[in-house]
């Protein structure tokens, strides 16, 4: 017997639920935990809000992909199957976290009067976040036990761990564990572990899915998508894109198509709240304009001049400003250019896929589908399984894969 | 039997050339007549010195797709077998008009010495474009004998007729022609015959390929669509989409596709040079918004409030800037926008796609492709022949049709 | 002796109030009527509402300027003095108009309930505005019946008339009238006599200030500008400058000052609410768009080509956008250009600004300056006795003069 | 006597021209070294030019402010009676140099036919720089030589030294040089002594003006200052301002007047030639940002959130690109913003400012003005002498300046 799982002393993963009948019982009657990692920031919360506030009919789906043709007739699981809880460091009440999004107009303030009790109801099942007292290898247990008591309190199904922490700095390690010997030796200390490391462990070591909308190193490690796929639980990622990259997937293209060379494609993002912080830190921020650079490359012929400012600007709130200018060559060597400003609130893009992503992974967990999943390319800056960051083939992509579920 | 074509009195068509040995021919071969209503044009001039320098190696073919993977290994006829002619109503050498464009910055100064006898030898075939002074039975008569002539005096084996004329007026009839007997009373009277349809009608008679790149009525009108089809003629258009809707095509999608709803879109185009004097007539323009609008109801589930200005700025000179802002809803209803604004020069972005159509339409001839062709809907504003208004399948549909001729 | 006042069989002007000893009493005794045309429009609602809450000290006077240095120094009526009446076609109760107003994001909804009991309040002030049905002699009557009654109710010493309605259409007069007997006649019928000159006729027949901050043609009436000046009373407007125009007076000095040669400059404001809906009509656009070409012209030495688009967008709500392209020309002809977008609440930019006037206006008045006042240029686009748009030079007119009050 | 001036073995000052007869002479007859610190490059080939092609009438003085009203009355040099020389470290011709930036688009290629005989004529007057393989000390002394010859060569009244020389990166003194025994141990060594520092010190040395059009230290060492003022020579600076700097000194005025509330004012700079590439380097780009920021700082009364980035775009060419984003609150914390995009060729905007300050500084010479000269602040990003940013009081100071001339 091949014992590659699961390592060390980790306890044995939770019995798979009911894969097999998944894709029956799932439209109707099944229930679905989604485990957030930073349940208590603006996207979380956002979501918590809006699966709610969606599900009871009190406002229309618009920006849930898998609320509208075709995708609304995929076999997913139904909103109201959902049940939210997770990780935080903060403990400030859901409630409150949503009193003050609706303050910076990311959604009306009477929505949150309709939804209370549910935010009220999935503050018992946010639990304060393990900090690094403990090893990481003592985390992993640790979540293993609470996603364990998540499930077993609300009688889930299946779980899907989706990861909206703050951007982690980038690992120092020489390069990604690739196997279990690694991964155990990378587990002995966090300045080699990082947080979505743990995370990602603990998911796949209970039969999880794991989604990472952040650019954190965890699905790109060997060795956590080798585990993944071997046991048969869902790993995609990573980054959500959500604004100026989103744009740059369907306007690169455009330039490619039209044999048009672009020169140089240079950008300048303003953000306050959530991750503006913590971006505005050169460190931290590594991984973010690693995530935003790549799709650039992969969908133009010739090499262009690109950099990519993030600016913490605290005025800005939960509002996001992007403005991109892209010199291009045309025929006889005319230069043009296109400039484009995106005004966005960052919440209020990312929380709908969040719910898209958690559907969609826990219908792929039902049908046992394991490891990266290229189709889910869509929702991502940098497509764990996929180098096509294209949109509309992505879409194409998704569609065509979530009719088979 | 109903003799639909020819019509009453006109010539019988020009002998088909050599469309069974076509496939063969092109690409090492055949010569191939471009024939263009308004040939001294700011787009005609660019095209025509443009063939000229991409032809000679001079410069790159930045903006042709079909110098560019895939499209370069269709088979199509090659740059040097491109002869050109056409009708004006101006008679300034095409040297003077190139040294004009060049002073505009259109290409640099020196492109023109080195193509100069090319533009020398064009002159000779634009003849003066007959006036209103004769009947549009007569000038169809006309143009078929300049045509005819064209072809004889360079021994071409197939031609393609390009409009790139101003703006016409929108026609003054309850309904386009359906039938020969209409289209016989259409041609009684300049009212209800523009310009457009006597072009096209010539071409069709005279065997060539008819290429709309303006929002003329032509390539509407079932009667000449029915003849054109039934001749083998490539009948394509119209109005090639090179700004302002260009980005329209690959922007609508993506809210599309992420089911974020578009409130309004509204947009100012600013151009100087050109067809900015005409478009400044509410008339003429008509036409034009027109083709603008319609795509932007196609591509998106929802009723959009849209508005386009054209604005003449005549210290613009050659250069185009076209400004729009995108309002949309997103998740629990928060507001966003998107703005971008294109500056391009609009015969530098015109004149390869033109030279790109005269090839893929010389080779549809010679395939005895006949009407229109939705697979070109990729040059298009309002494609003929096609309701799919977005580039990226597009594209996708353009390369798989040429690698099968 | 000549006998222009009062015309016809109009009632006597009111009392001269206390004008002699108002410049002791101003800042802490006298008290103000604000009598608005439009009293419930959104400009007026949040003037009421913020005049409200600043005085109460519960906000920060942003975007006032007799609030800061210099002017906060000026010896003007106290915030807490004013008192607001006036017409409305509409009846809906300013608690509701300023919940509405709250929800389109003008201002925090909090603030609603904190002076709720002065909207209460004002509302009873607020009467009907007279329709067409009664001629304009006759509304010119009943609104100085209206100032009458509104003084006696409240004790007030003075009373500033502001007209915020809806632009109106220009007046179908070959010339405006000039003296009394012009004046007379164009008052026998609605289509020679705008509402505009039917309120500033009233406000002046009474005693009181007229402020113009909308395009009307009341104040560029030389009839009425003899009368105000006669009277004694401030006579001023025309149009707030608050978005696209404001920039315009900074940026076209910046052009002229540095001697480079604006080619053209065309703009495009996208509005929803307000006026949005009216100044889609061209009809009543023309007035709008006539103070704000005029300002450009003044400013720059050459002839300029400009344009201005206003287009009602429903869905932009209380919220405007402009965006603005100037072409110009620097050394030996190199030519470039600026851009600029402005995104901002009409009624936060506005509200201010005419409580500044209401402010200015009463000191004017409590002084005895009679007709234009030219110091108060800053705050109009087509500033009544000024032919100068700058903003800098005006704002040091403004505290030179409002240091002598 | 105090033995302030000359430091050292110095040579002494060059005897004083004719300061005393200067304001007669000037405008007819006197002969003016424009002697440049960067003499080939863009920013002077482009003053070069131009001096030559106004001066003979073959284009409008376009964006020169002492061409136009009311500065073209002051009595300032012609610009034919200009002669230039100066330092560089490249020998390109200036011919060629010319035929590089018409090629770019900075002027028409035809004007440097027209002008060739100048840039030959002046190419004779441009000795290579000396490089730190002499002491600075030995440097200061071969540049006076250089004056020395350049005067005596072509009999000149006065010499204008004007630094145009790419940016240099600040100084690693504890703090600038204050007196004499500062300024001599400062000239011991490259590290402590800028190459800016030394070519004031020549210039002041050689009783001729500086103006210092770059970030560097030079203008803000006291003991230079101390030295201009004692000596009567203009000594002025520092940083031309001529895209977004001068867009802020209108703009934030504007903020101010009106009491809006600025919170935050990002932008981004995108270059390609000239200083872009060594301003891509943080270390030089220090000075840059610093006489950048300290505007705003000056004109706003509240602390603003301010960031600048400059990115250097190789294709971007002599073009530049600004984009600035302003956020700002009004009236009861309503959040607005204004966005702009400045779309420039920086040669064509400074060298007209170059030949403005040339004429102005020997007109100023030849009074006898030493020292700083507060009223040319209108030209600069930091200026000297002054803490007032704002455009149009500077335009109006530097106007009642140069009529007392």
């Amino acid at each position: 017997m091949r014992e590659v799982l699961p390592t060390g002393g980790f306890p044995p993963m939770l019995p798979a639920a009911d894969h097999g009948e998944g894709e029956e019982s799932m439209p109707d009657g099944s229930r679905i935990g989604v485990w957030i990692v930073g349940a208590r920031g603006s996207v979380a919360t956002t979501a918590i809000v809006g699966t709610a506030a969606v599900g009871s009919g009190i406002v229309a789906p618009t920006g849930m992909v898998t609320a509208h043709p075709p995708l609304d007739s995929a076999r997913l699981p139904r909103l109201e199957s959902l049940v939210f809880g997770g990780h935080d460091v903060v403990s400030t009440p859901l409630v409150k976290r949503a009193e003050q999004l609706a303050a910076e107009g990311v959604f009306p303030r009477d929505l949150v009067a309709g939804v209370a009790d549910r935010l009220v109801a999935a503050d018992a099942d946010i639990v304060v976040a393990p900090g690094d007292e403990l090893s990481p290898g003592a985390v992993v247990t640790r979540i293993h036990d609470d996603l364990t008591s998540f499930r077993q309190r609300h009688d889930l199904d299946r779980i899907v761990v989706v990861n909206l922490a703050s951007t982690e700095a980038p690992p120092a390690w020489d390069h990604a564990p690739v196997d279990q010997a690694e991964m155990d030796a990378a587990l002995e200390d966090w300045a080699t572990c990082p947080v979505s490391v743990v995370s990602a462990l603990a998911a796949i070591r209970s039969g999880s899915a794991f989604v990472d909308f952040t650019p954190a190193a965890a699905t790109t490690v060997p060795a956590l998508v080798a585990m993944a796929t071997y046991a048969g639980v869902p790993f995609v990622g990573r980054d959500g894109k959500t604004g100026e990259t989103l744009l740059k997937t369907v306007l690169a293209p455009m330039f490619a198509d039209r044999s048009l060379r672009v020169l140089s494609w240079v950008g300048t993002n303003i953000l306050g709240g959530g991750d503006g912080d913590r971006l505005a830190d050169p460190h931290y921020a590594a991984s973010k304009l690693d995530t935003k650079a790549q799709a650039l490359d992969r969908m133009l012929p010739n090499d262009v001049h690109s950099k990519v400012h993030i600016d913490h600007v605290p005025d800005m709130g939960e509002w996001k400003t992007a403005w991109d200018h892209v010199h291009f060559e045309g025929f006889l060597g005319t230069r043009m250019n296109l400039q484009f400003t995106w005004q966005g609130c960052d919440s209020a893009l990312a929380a709908p896929l969040v719910i898209d992503l958690a559907r969609l992974a826990a219908a792929a967990l039902a049908r046992g589908v394991g490891g990266p999943i290229p189709e889910l390319g869509f929702f991502f800056k940098d497509p764990i399984g996929s180098d096509d960051d294209r949109l509309g083939p992505q879409f194409t992509a998704l569609c065509e894969w979530a009719a088979t579920l």
